[in-house]
């Protein structure tokens, strides 16, 4: 088999470096080029030496005419804005573009300028751009120059509230998602708030009703519904690595029981290999780190008429490197689970 | 001045160790009494090798003779149904009782005995007991003879919600709490589920609709309220030792703003010195840790009209032993910070 | 190509789990049997749900009768003790046996019996079975059928001081290893001593001078230097899941620098695969973890003509099933790195 | 009684501020000057929020005069080559001084300037300091007018050592200091180092063979035993917030028991408060965390001849801000433990 020419531009962050760790076991793929403005010119290896002995290659500036020339895909996980720059370039040469930020994951520009308080001076691909969310968008991934994939808060809350919507089984009002995350979201700069002594033994709320996020969620939401859906959104930040617990909130719109609801959410998850519906039993979050699978329980709380829906995933794989290799197996004919089979350590 | 005679009953759990911390820096305060029912003969310091040198004192069985002897007030830090079988000899022999468990915050032993499963056999002293949260009643507190002390989720949860009920400014349905917890909440048994390796680097949800200071939080939001409250309360599960974390939901009846309902808690908490309202930043779990100071922030979204509560404190000062000492200070006359003063330890 | 059929005794120990965990990954393995004495008739992915559409195989009661019949090789992650009445069983049978414990570690049963306190019934397999640390004996491992594979504190130990000793580079006297375990290497019985609050936030060192795996060490270093070695090994609980950190102190028999040093470490591990020499930075565990490699760092004192040697592994792959897996691959004629070849997770 | 009127400079590293929470529970003392460089003109309770309602205070720019006037004693907690250069001109002005850098440490500034790197302006003043370990200089302290008060693994790794030295009972070869510290060792500025992602689940050595602070514990080392004495020392980094654990090994120069050895520390440290001799057992970082305390354990090593002294402290009490005040205590005629007689938070 030929394998898939692969490269990843921002290859030195978080998001990136777990990009790399999970493109390394996947059998149909080569990496042909990794770019990292701060550290070009260094191998891959001296940044993240726990990869020596396994990749050493050497970390590259930006080239579009390289990029285009060595790679059949190409990985974005730069920060936002930056993505925004880079991609009309690759897009316009032809080059598959899986971007890791949130620059292409909107419908409308408008939504991104008012969240993100700049202008999207790539709105002309918005339109291209397909939803990277493979459990809901296989079938236009499939046939996606450009794909924006979604990361770790967002898939957790969109998968979790999804069937729940998409059937008429909630209210639209009152919809909260109680997120909780662990440190790497926030990525690999140095910054006091993410300091060892800052973080361990520590828990707080962040961006109350502000957060970015909370948009992209609505928008998926609100097509689930067929029309708006407004929600809460707060995001934690708690002492682990990895990990995004998502714990949502909806009333019912009628008596369903718990086994009712598993039930629907089995039935609307029938295919799908990485989301496991729990047996009532709330999912812990080392349950899912380290794999690509997504963990959710449906309980009914029956005195309220309210669903309580936990939803983890691993932030670093499920919620970045991992779903946008599962949008490249899509994307290239490929089984979904290539490189990505592996369960969790736990421990 | 004469120092106040305490006895500490199930010294050895960590609420009751804690609660020996405490008094050991509290200047009025002499223990003559420290019974364990695990490890009585022992010295204490031998169980707790921290306090080697501060505290040389053995530990005992508890001999209700003895205690009465010994003790102007006894702290009782038992499993819940101990409390019950216990409380009442103390009571009988005319002494002031401070009780941890929850088996003296109900007003109601039917409540009591749908959420705990069995049956309250010292229900006659329920009309005598005092809820000993000295933010809401340190009147009834100051002549009490019996204080159901209340724990840590329960505080940090009323705490929260309690100005907003007791204004009228939202709506009594539709409140969520989505409560964190440390891992010495679950006490210190030895267990799998709060093993190390369990715990470390894992988030998750637990009782689920049925965690039974649910109805102890809706007992107390329902007289603020002056009418049934009903709440959705969610616990997890987060990697720390000590420290809650409650993040409450609640639609508002007025479009207020976040500054608004902010000077309306400052004036409601106006003279409490263990409540610090923040400025719409979230407080941190670890700002409060070693103290028995709560932090609680208010976030109006004006988009959905609904108000984000973030309350925290130690689960084992405020949310256990530093609340029933400050019940203590009240009980005997002391200024109420007494032996509480000191701020958290932040690292 | 017929995958081999293996089984393992033991399965839901934390050894257990994360060797089943590596064999799922293991492209020519089949797993036909898990045996668990706790669990028997559940599934495992029950005990361990993270494993959950992964394996879906239900846990048995020992059955020799049935192990001979379905296994070409069985990994036995039995307790100590356990092992010595089970193999001889199996063996008997003509079964090959990787085992886990100290049991088959050693060439002289009066040396494990001084240490572990009691008779080694099975002595008579100590001739026969060989110490499976493939960095030293890979040869023996090609043919044995019975492979007493070293943990995490000896093959730490053994592989930071092996090259000195062996090639005469230091006094046999002043050897100190002073070593840092994850809590994980406790295994996984509920016990006071790791729970969680107790553990984190925490150090302490453990049977000062009594510790067994000395005796194992030294085994293997008196080898090495061709006569008596005796050494002082320390270890301590430090707060994490995973991961071993030996600190090695030697004085040099001549005056080497620390490039001097490295360059001999890289010779002597010149074409092992999971052996990453350092330029001299002390490693971190955090490289390894997840992974089957060892970092080792040497560095000269000049002043003291002292060698500080650093070596760390995961203790649960290359200091349990990894390092198990990598033998069996040597038993059957695999490439060594199959199924162990993904670089650690770093995060 | 008057209060003594204290400064701190450099309020606002993590030992800074952790002296001023100690001094917030020192009723003898009252703070009059907090000066920082960074956050000079904002309240400390900005910076640290655990401190608001105990302490508002504003922090100001160092301005000597003020300084003079306004205080009876300033403890510096800056920077080491800021301290040199601000602390001459506050001798000058007759003001007592606790200094928290190494800077005034040394007996001789060639040592210093060796370890260091660059050369020491206020050389003049070495003679004039004390070396502020209460345990082994109170005497002088009483009377200086300069106190260079030593850190965390200085003070752990000396009183580990000093009984066994300066007693003769060791061999002045051989000595290894191997210690481990917590994160907050490593002060309050943004680094790649100190993140959350890269210390959790994480231990490494650094600075083999030529940590700054070798020096220091060899210059008391020497005193102790009459002659010079050269050590390892090797410094590593544990995922936890607070503590020390210096685990120290000597070969012995006859055969003493565990139980001598301990005797030997006993008498040692026999009047000691802050110095608890373990019995054989080695002692945990949770027992001193919070606290001013010590714990020491002796262990011999019968079959090598040899001892193994582990020592704990919190590097932010005994190992800064509350050595200092210990200091400052002796140096007013307060009882030594004024302010510093809480046991430790153990969780």
């Amino acid at each position: 088999m030929t394998k898939i020419r692969v490269g990843v531009l921002g290859a030195t962050g978080y998001a990136g470096a777990e990009l790399v760790r999970i493109l390394l076991s996947h059998p149909g793929v080569q990496i042909t080029t990794l770019a990292s403005k701060s550290f070009s010119g260094k191998p891959f290896s001296q940044v993240y030496p726990h990869i020596k002995s396994v990749l050493d290659m050497e970390l590259v500036d930006l080239d579009i005419e390289k990029v285009v020339a060595l790679c059949d895909v190409v990985f974005t996980a730069l920060p936002h804005g930056a993505s925004k720059d880079v991609i009309p370039l690759l897009y316009a040469r032809g080059l598959k573009v899986i971007d890791l930020s949130g620059d292409f994951r909107y419908n409308d520009a408008a939504v991104y300028e008012k969240w993100y308080g700049e202008s999207h001076h790539a709105a002309h691909l918005l339109d291209a751009s397909v939803y990277g969310l493979p459990e809901l968008y296989r079938e236009k991934i499939k046939t996606a120059q450009l794909i924006g994939s979604p990361g770790c808060y967002t898939t957790a809350s969109i998968l979790a509230l999804y069937p729940l919507l998409a059937g008429g089984y909630c209210d639209k009002n009152n919809i909260i998602v109680d997120a909780k995350s662990g440190v790497s979201g926030a990525g690999r700069s140095a910054s006091l708030d993410y300091m060892f002594c800052e973080c361990t033994e520590n828990v707080k709320a962040y961006k109350i009703a502000t957060h970015r996020h909370t948009s992209e969620i609505e928008q998926e939401l609100s097509l689930a519904a067929g029309s708006e859906v407004l929600i809460s959104f707060t995001p934690h930040l708690i002492p682990m690595k990895r990990g995004i617990y998502a714990t949502c909130y909806a009333n019912l719109s009628q008596n369903y029981s718990t086994d009712q609801l598993t039930e629907i959410y089995r039935n609307f998850y029938n295919n799908e290999y990485f989301i496991r519906v729990c047996d009532g039993t709330p999912p812990q979050s080392n349950h899912v780190a380290g794999s690509n699978f997504v963990d959710i329980s449906v309980n009914v709380d029956p005195r309220l008429g309210r669903a309580v829906i936990c939803c983890t995933l691993d932030n670093l794989i499920k919620g970045a490197g991992g779903q946008a290799v599962q949008s490249m197996n899509i994307l290239f004919g490929l089984d979904e689970k290539t490189g990505l089979g592996t369960p969790g350590l736990y421990l």
